[in-house]
């Protein structure tokens, strides 16, 4: 094989790459202006448009408004021509769902976790996929993780989960000789943020933002000019193992006082219940067994002391951790998701104060603090839209020639 | 203009770009292995090679090793083919440099602040242009400037100096009108990240780095991928002013208990004078009037109570917000300049300490600190080296037909 011709291969599929993303960028959209955007010729442009027809990837559905000579047609993305599995492995239960080219959910398959972990936990997520690539979705093309903890993208690895107990774990390898199909693995909160930057509110597509997700744990996904950064070692986005509090309480990571300790879902109840004996005036602190999210939540709207403290505990080191973020990035868009949005736009606004506070003032004036519009969905969505953005090559039946 | 040949005058200089960014990266090179790195055909880089000569930008320095046929020609650039200007608005002096295409310093200029600012500070500005710009170096081909404050590089404003009393000032716009040159303006910490990445130790050209610039204020430039990455707002790497203190000092942005409090330079001798009554025991505390960054240089290296207390406090919170950033970014290269280096091996320990303490254990453990190579000089350098990176344009008498 000679070097150029690898060259003319590559400009190939490059180009095809290109018109294809851009017929996904619309709902529907001629070849003149898919050369527009994509600056190649409209032979190029017809080229490829034919052979994503043949593929079946994309279809003519109608004309467009003639701005003068023929009225153009108008080309679409065929949704159900390609199905990828996504998997969201949450702390409480495992989720795995089949999902459409644009982002439809067509099929869910989910298993509490009960505290298990190693080896069990591995035969869960076998277990989703055993139904899920057993059902009538075809073609499937690629299986997309979410997961807990540090991953090695590029190697597929789950370097260290905590909660899962793996710890070098050759996820991705593993899955692709069982179910014979490409498969990527991504920290959950990185999945996330693709999800919510790609699915979520329009965001342009070159743009930058930030999503993080607050649950049991908490991190980060980065997203500068419309991609995914995962750092040097795959771990950008990882603020919850950041000390936020000297002396803090253990945190599962070996350190003290970590971000997590006390604004993640999990802290906030551990904090409540330990906090109780404390409180003679809180409803909440009468039944420390009794103690869970749903319980804080529900006495945080209705004023309950304990449920105030242990919430705006939490936004305060949040919205610091966020100004650090602002500090570092001055990224504009944030976006947050995860179990304590549950707190509503009294938290949120606690957390633009503490944001406001430690921060440059001009900067965060300029920074959006929002939800998420996903929920738990967005880490499905995005760990199988990675697969995608970063290899539209596995939507083919056939290599380029 | 038909947009067909817009597009195709585009790839043209694209192309021309590349194979020049290629010859820049290597002492010498020949045409083949320009062709074999940037994936073009020899055709192509024969003929981009060609107006390169040309222009005089390279030149023809001999013959390398063959390896079967003829021995290749070697390709060289021109060092002092072109000359731009770099300044540096530093706190105490404004400093300004010719600067060659290899990022050689031949001739410098500098005057005192001594306080100035506003109008008085831009006089100064136009006072050493005005000299460089009159002396031998010729062609000039474009003038850097990095600036503390708030910058919209774009616009080429600085939105916000606080020293130097400048609020909007078109900065670009006016050295533009008056020296007939194109001219950028930068955050100085994110130039001096630029000048760090070109010309100090070797980095991979598309790798990610962060500098830190600790002096009289504090500030960083992120590089991503080889590009400098400056948020949506411009202000990104501004760690200086994030609240890392409950109650802590009034910082000059209005803020209390900013990073610039505490870490830097300014901060270190205002905290020495101000705790000099509480120690009886230092050597330092006895002439409080005297306190200088010298003396507690001095007094530091040997072991002064005083000076120990205002470094390692320094030196904890600092660390402290690099763990921060670490959890951000990952990225595992992170340079520190500016004065507080002089503090040595000791000071650069306490704050890798106070890193390791605040970051997840193994990605402290894989990110390595370091002091720059160039001091003052990367600002100057990262300031014009900018200007070429960003448009190899600027470089070119005649526009490519």
């Amino acid at each position: 094989m000679s070097p150029r011709k690898a060259t003319h291969q590559q400009t190939k599929i490059h180009n095809r790459d290109l018109v294809l993303k851009t017929i996904f960028d619309y709902e529907t959209i001629s070849r003149a202006e898919v050369a527009r955007l994509t600056k190649l010729t409209r032979t190029t442009v017809s080229d490829m448009v034919a052979s994503l027809l043949d593929e079946g990837l994309i279809e003519e559905v109608g004309f467009g408004e003639s701005i003068g000579g023929k009225a153009p047609i108008l080309l679409s993305l065929v949704a159900d021509s390609r199905y990828l599995i996504g998997l969201n492995l949450a702390q409480d239960k495992f989720i795995g769902s089949v999902v459409n080219l644009r982002g439809e959910i067509k099929d869910t398959v989910e298993f509490p976790v009960n505290g298990c972990d190693g080896k069990q936990a591995l035969q869960l997520v076998y277990k989703i996929l055993d139904q899920l690539t057993k059902r009538e979705w075809r073609p499937l093309v690629g299986i997309g993780i979410g997961t807990p903890g540090l991953v090695n993208t590029r190697a597929g690895v789950v370097v260290n989960a905590v909660n899962l107990d793996w710890q070098h774990l050759p996820l991705a390898h593993l899955l692709e000789s069982r179910y014979n199909l490409p498969v990527t693995v991504l920290n959950d909160s990185q999945a996330t943020a693709i999800g919510e930057f790609v699915y979520g509110s329009s965001y342009p597509s070159e743009s930058n933002l930030v999503v993080i997700t607050i649950k049991h744990g908490i991190g980060a996904g980065v997203l500068i000019n419309g991609r995914l950064f995962q750092g040097d070692g795959g771990g950008a986005g990882e603020i919850g193992h950041v000390v936020v509090q000297e002396n803090g309480t253990l945190c599962r990571c070996g350190q003290h006082g970590c971000l997590e300790t006390i604004s993640s879902a999990w802290a906030i109840v551990q904090r409540a219940i330990s906090l109780a004996p404390e409180y003679d005036n809180s409803e909440l602190a009468k039944n420390p067994e009794n103690i869970s999210l749903d319980a804080i939540v529900n006495a945080y709207q209705a004023g309950d002391p304990l449920a105030e403290k242990v919430v705006s505990d939490a936004a305060h080191y949040l919205g610091a951790s966020i100004a650090s973020l602002v500090g570092i990035l001055n990224i504009q868009n944030i976006v947050l998701t995860g179990d304590m949005v549950r707190f509503g736009q009294m938290w949120l606004q606690s957390v633009r104060d503490a944001m406001n506070h430690a921060a440059l003032t001009k900067m965060a004036q300029d920074t959006q603090l929002e939800f998420g519009t996903l929920e738990f969905k967005a880490c499905i969505l995005g760990a199988s839209a990675f697969m995608l953005l970063e290899n539209y090559s596995l939507l083919f039946t056939q290599t380029s020639e």
